[in-house]
């Protein structure tokens, strides 16, 4: 008897918290199959709990037929994952050399499809570097009538440096920071070109005017392959509806940049904060200025061309009757990095949701096509990959 | 029997709710005696209902010597101040000739010493027009990773055009903006320069680095007769602590500018909208825009030479046996116009409370000192105006 493989698939059950008054047109956790027939419901369903479930049945329906599962199959479900996976991490580096020495071929489904009816495998994730600059003028609060005029404000402040980070078209004002950027290879655009996304659609989706980008490929490109800036807001300034005309002593201004290969979140720290603390010079200012790093992630890419990959294309034809689109995502899903290093293994991230779900928000929502076919989709990848040769696998290993 | 005066008094009974756990010392409605002499409790005695009390024991103490009060007196206490006084103005106005047709002197107070230890009377208000800019880029909240770099964000270019308006010294950047504000007197500063204030106080109070002003004179004419421009916040964008990776779909700057004699709240409204208009035009971003006055109130200022101010000088004289300061506020009191307009007299700001009071603030106070001579003042005061004569108020409409 030959080594059976075993395959790894991670989720999780847990969601954010969303109440029927948060603008839901049912029940949150009632299930609703009435609707565009799809399974309107948050946790029992959604997120990731549709895979973890998909997955359920999957080995549910090979028993029932009295067939032997083609692999082993280890899996880690867990309940922090909104909560930011706290102790996850350290857990799943001190079991590298026990439970995870064995595992073979990794499977995340936490991403969706990037459209609403082609199903996609995902090889590639932004990471990101989250900045705070801090700008302190007093130590409280301070009433516009009684000091405007006198101090220096922090909020001109901050607003100031706020101001110098991106351009109008998303173009990142900080020096050297698109050196690290990939360059863009001879036949990439071409890769880009086959995808199916409609740039109208995601366009109307969210009723925006117009995208910084005219095409589908650079659309495609400015979501997955280069670096974008956004300014998230301000902690300490006036936030409410209405008006209150305060002087905030103390502001917290918020950004963050999607990285992107092979930017290094230590590179992106240290030519932002050198730009920060340079621009902070030349102001002359006399309050109190801090900047940092707050939080950072590498970006992740893999071999679409991996055995894994491969093996989750057969099953998605096989199901489906449809070569997936290869795609990246322009987020972050930070535990397929740990994956990858404590396994040392290919991971394949396997959306079974489409692109209009509304993870996390209002009316999230799984199409009952996507559950079920997503399902048999799950029992038909383990069955292909058990049929992976070794031989495969050593020479995607030799390729990589 | 000649015809006796009557002096009309406005004060609120109402406070902004504070609680313990908001960084109180001792719980904010409890009287605390021991703390530096003062009175620690808000509500009961701090605000305007100290003024309240103080008035109700000055009457209360010249009946008990047997005395009658030497001007008839009206009032208005109302309990909504801090919920935007609602109702209030067009109750006056409908009284306009009944209740208010015989008052000869008004007194308000609801103001604070300019300095710790020194009694002033105020005669001027700065005004205010409120601002908000909306800027929209889609038509709910956006995730970073997914949109970050394909789309138009509309914190970016509120960023940047709420990063036109002031330089960091405090000079507002919107033309013909100082047009209108009265030019500098040739005498003026020299009646600043004779006030009771030290500037260091003034910093060191509120931990603030650097003022924008090297002098007295300069500093309190930055903050009485020049007008100042606040960025107070964002409403829409991430306030809270940590880190959000999210483009916000929607968002509302807010700023104000304290105007002063000679600006109107029409001809500030017409500056600022036409520059920021003229802004975003040259921006040319393809998302929604839209800017408009939230709210405006004028400035104030009155003759300060006036038998009502040289009655309260005269009473402040004998209760604290100095000359008060004639000074401005900063901030507005837009009730203060409102009872000028209904009664058409001179209103007088009689202020009770010290500088370090710390209205509207956790452990909000008032000094015992102030307190007993501040009943003392109101009670000289109303004896003071009894001895006004006819003819000293008509000279003083007169000159007007």
């Amino acid at each position: 008897m030959t080594r059976q493989d075993t395959a790894f698939v991670y989720g999780h059950l847990d969601v954010q918290l969303l109440k029927k008054e948060d603008g839901w047109n049912t029940e949150p956790f009632v299930l609703d199959f009435e609707r565009r027939k799809a399974l309107w419901r948050r946790g029992a369903l959604v997120m990731m709990k549709r895979p973890v479930l998909g997955l359920a049945s999957a080995i549910e329906s090979i028993s029932a037929n009295q067939e032997k599962c083609a692999v082993n199959i280890k899996f880690c479900f867990e309940g922090m994952e909104e909560s930011g996976s706290q102790g996850l991490e350290p857990l799943l580096r001190e079991r590298q050399a026990s439970f995870f020495s064995d595992v073979d071929f990794v499977c995340i489904s936490d991403n969706y499809w990037l459209s609403t009816t082609k199903p996609c495998l995902t090889y590639g994730l932004r990471g990101l570097c989250y900045f705070c600059i801090e700008i302190e003028c007093a130590s409280k609060d301070l009433h516009s009538g009684l000091f405007g005029g006198s101090v220096h404000e922090a909020m001109t402040d901050l607003i100031y440096i706020m101001g110098q980070l991106v351009e109008p078209n998303g173009k990142i004002l900080i020096p050297h920071i698109y050196k690290d950027v990939e360059p863009l290879g001879d036949t990439e655009e071409q890769f880009y070109e086959k995808i199916d996304f409609d740039t109208e659609d995601f366009r109307t989706a969210i009723d925006h005017p117009k995208l910084t980008k005219a095409d589908k490929t650079q659309v495609l490109m400015s979501r997955w392959r280069y670096p974008s800036l956004s300014l998230h807001g301000i902690e300490g300034a006036f936030s409410g509806p209405g008006g209150k005309t305060v002087i905030p002593g103390k502001v917290v201004g918020k950004f963050s940049i999607r990285i992107v290969p092979n930017q290094t979140p230590q590179c992106v720290e240290k030519y932002v904060l050198d730009y920060l603390n340079e621009l902070w010079k030349a102001r002359n200012s006399p309050n109190k200025f801090k900047a940092y790093l707050l939080d950072s992630g590498k970006s992740w890419r893999t071999n679409p061309e991996h055995p894994n990959y491969v093996a989750a294309a057969r099953a998605t034809k096989y199901v489906y009757n449809v070569e997936p689109d290869l795609t990246r995502e322009g987020g972050s899903i930070p535990i397929t990095l740990t994956f990858e290093e404590v396994t040392g293994k290919n991971v394949l991230l396997l959306p079974m949701g489409a692109s209009d779900d509304g993870a996390h928000s209002q009316n999230e929502k799984i199409d009952v096509r996507n559950y079920i076919e997503g399902t048999k989709l799950l029992a038909a990848y383990l069955y292909e990959i058990s049929k992976v040769t070794q031989a495969e696998l050593e020479e995607a290993e030799s390729t990589k």
